[in-house]
């Protein structure tokens, strides 16, 4: 083992009219189903109806791409075209035939709960928009990976999709003015977007609108500048002013003390006065 | 594109004992590099020597498990028993020849810059022994993806990785204790780790040395209980005591404003009686 090693490749795979195989119908597989329709996959899932986990059929139910076959796994002729396969079933000797398979035909392949028969494992995910996080123990504690999603979840900025929403098209706009490939417009581009990012909040950049991205276009890019949102006469933050202000507890207590005590000394040398 | 689509399927790659090419030499390639040794891959790396970035050259000086070719690509031969493939060159037509083979030989590839030509993404990445974490922004915004990045940094838990190693240990040494896959048994294993995880708090966790963890399964599994880590007399938390005592200012602020308060009344009062 490398002095780096111990972990994995994490990876955003791309599945865009890829075709998943998903052999179960419980809730794993509901999880494994609600994944890839995530990366637009085109999914078939073979598994016998009368084993349907509720949150599998409403899968089925849905508007989503799923050919259903209501049968066991049938053999080779089911992976003609398939480009990934999940399975999630208990009949472990079956799980091993489907995994043999797989390998021969170099389909990546993942059977849950048993780790040597994974190509890839899955992790705790987050997702906001365009924005996903995998978190990961590398099958060390799944709990920990979920307690430790939770208090990320907890501590994103608010808006981050939007936000990444929005400078994506900022960037599309870019290129579309100033187009090529690499060379120095590509790095004077790259430049400009990093210093949008750096010097705006991602509150704000979640607020740009096609107006002020073209505002911020004339009076920016072409001037080589980055104009602050007060500069571009932005729409207030305070729209999103979600944030209490954390100093008026503070003035209270302080106040309140200070009252407190000017009472107690007062009583107390007014008494002392009689 | 399904109600939940426009993501990727964000995965761990398993790569232990797989056979990686790489081919380039440049700032990209040395993190490519840096990517597939920390999932303990065996390294190919295609690129002429007078091309090489330092940091690809350290990684080539180092101890590490990289079979170095000092030429270009050369064909389809550099593909045998490759198992997955991370172009990062300049010559275009180059990467798509590559990406092309490895398409015909279903080779999972990966060619920078060009996105038509990927299989997967890379993402930002969090590394703290076994715990991996992947921001991707599914290619909206590298740069948000970096601030994201570190903000999720600061406010990870303190010794989550540490936590991590000592659960999966003690994980283990509960199957040993009590084995078997499935079943009842592995229903109760699974239940007792998740009382264990949501009732001990992170750096308590990193503190779980070998016979605490004997302690905590004879008075704790065995007894079907998950006793504190005072009923175990474990180390006192202090040991990591970095966090403050919140309450501390807010007292003291309250008695200064307390005496100030009491101060200015007496001087008003005695002042007055003069």
């Amino acid at each position: 083992m490398s002095p780096l090693g111990g972990g994995s490749l994490l990876l955003a795979w791309q599945l865009k009219g890829k075709h998943v195989l998903i052999v179960g119908g419980g809730d794993v597989a509901s999880g494994r189903i609600e994944s890839v329709l995530a990366a637009d996959a085109r999914v078939t899932l073979i598994t016998p109806s009368n084993g349907l986990h509720p949150l599998t059929k409403r899968f089925l139910d849905g508007p989503y791409s799923i050919t259903y076959h209501d049968r066991l796994f049938g053999g080779v002729q089911d992976l003609a075209n398939v480009d990934l396969v999940l399975t999630a079933i208990d009949d472990v000797a079956q799980s091993c035939v489907i995994c043999s398979l797989c390998r021969e035909l170099k389909i990546p392949v993942n059977v849950a709960d048993i780790p040597e028969s994974c190509d890839f494992y899955f992790g705790s995910q987050i997702r906001d928009g365009p924005l996903q996080i995998m978190i990961s123990t590398n099958g060390n504690s799944p709990k920990l990976a979920n307690i430790i999603r939770k208090k990320i979840e907890q501590n994103l900025p608010e808006h981050a999709g939007d936000a990444i929403i929005r400078v994506g098209e900022l960037r599309a706009k870019l290129k579309e003015r100033a187009p090529g490939v690499g060379g120095e417009t590509g790095k004077r581009r790259m430049r400009w977007m990093i210093d949008v990012c750096t010097s705006w909040e991602m509150e704000e950049l979640a607020l740009l609108d096609d107006q002020m991205m073209r505002k911020l276009l004339d009076d920016g890019w072409e001037k080589n500048a980055v104009p602050s949102p007060a500069e571009m006469g932005a729409r207030s933050r305070q729209m999103y002013s979600a944030t209490p202000n954390v100093a008026a507890p503070g003035i209270l207590v302080t106040t309140l003390s200070f009252v407190a005590g000017a009472a107690c000394a007062s009583l107390f040398l007014l008494a002392r006065r009689r």
